[in-house]
């Protein structure tokens, strides 16, 4: 990974909030379930659709069914942008204009490779389900031959990468610190509930 | 809104999943925290970025600072799109193939238009208070003139929309349902831990 970001994946604004290094991109995008992939329409307007994601290495994967219209848009139009979010909190300040969210992200800019031949293919959405329910991997019937080639698999290098994040509590003027109102984080998380078996 | 869709925000694969009606959008902005927005660069190349956005009737609406890159840009390049998703949970089927997720999305296409007009930013702001913490609003010190000043807001109207859902168990292929491996849904959902209050 560049840990010196080109021009186009820099951050502008709060630039004391950027993260560049690996292990901060690294673990927003294994934590994360959904991302975000921006293509362009034909038309040159932009489109942005969500989809699941993966990593191994340096690699962030994609996947979907090969009649998948955002996959192939995404490879027709050559560059894309994935947006990864990991909500972390409301940072609930004492005045209106402090108000923020406390939060890790990454962007990523980047070509799509298509993964087609059927034993990398294989391999990279075994690392999917790896992902997702690593306990279940052995038990799950791999996709066949038929299934294969109805999925589409891109990947993205994670060379042009910026990660942001925003932690700890509001920052508020000095002369609202007085004012009678809660003020502090609210942490978020995503948990999961108890799990509803299928016994059809 | 229209409930006939326009091309570009017609769903093409799995229309069964297609939700137009504005009850089930309108849910899915409201419930959703954050959003990511796609625009264009000068060379014509996507960005998505999340930001937090509100609804008020029929428009979305977003906010930043005056400097903030996105939104000048959005602005700039006239048409966005705005994608808003909610994930309910991993449907964890018998064959890899069939896994998915359960999710409540909406995909918006549209011009953003500026609110300037002082009093009107201050009230579509005061929204979004009111759609993050209700009882503090009271409490809390508005926006001063310099601060609504250094504000950015855009909405976008909410006329060239597609919602989609995935909800229920998973489906598996007749010849796997007797595979010894647990299949069914784990919910997910955001959840707040315990508030940390700022005490300085």
């Amino acid at each position: 990974m560049a840990e010196t970001p080109s021009p186009r994946a820099k951050l502008r604004r709060a630039p004391k909030r950027a993260r560049y290094e690996p292990d901060f991109i690294y673990a927003v995008i294994d934590e994360a379930l959904i991302c975000q992939v921006a293509t362009t329409l034909p038309d040159g307007s932009p489109i942005v659709l969500p989809t699941a994601h993966w990593r191994i290495g340096n690699r962030i994967y994609l996947h979907g069914h090969g009649k998948n219209g955002l996959l192939r848009r995404a490879a027709e139009a050559g560059q894309i942008c994935i947006s990864v979010m990991v909500l972390d909190g409301l940072v609930l300040a004492r005045s209106a204009f402090h108000h923020s969210m406390n939060y890790r992200s990454v962007v990523i800019h980047g070509r799509p490779e298509s993964v087609a031949e059927p034993t990398e293919k294989a391999r990279v959405l075994r690392a999917f389900m790896e992902k997702i329910t690593p306990e279940r991997v052995a038990g799950v019937r791999p996709a066949n031959a038929q299934e294969l080639k109805a999925t589409t698999v891109l990947s993205v290098p994670l060379t042009e990468v910026c990660g942001k994040a925003r932690t700890g509590p509001p920052v508020d003027d000095a002369q609202d610190m007085a004012l009678p109102v809660w003020a502090g984080v609210v942490p978020l998380r995503q948990i999961a509930a108890d799990p509803i078996e299928d016994r059809p």
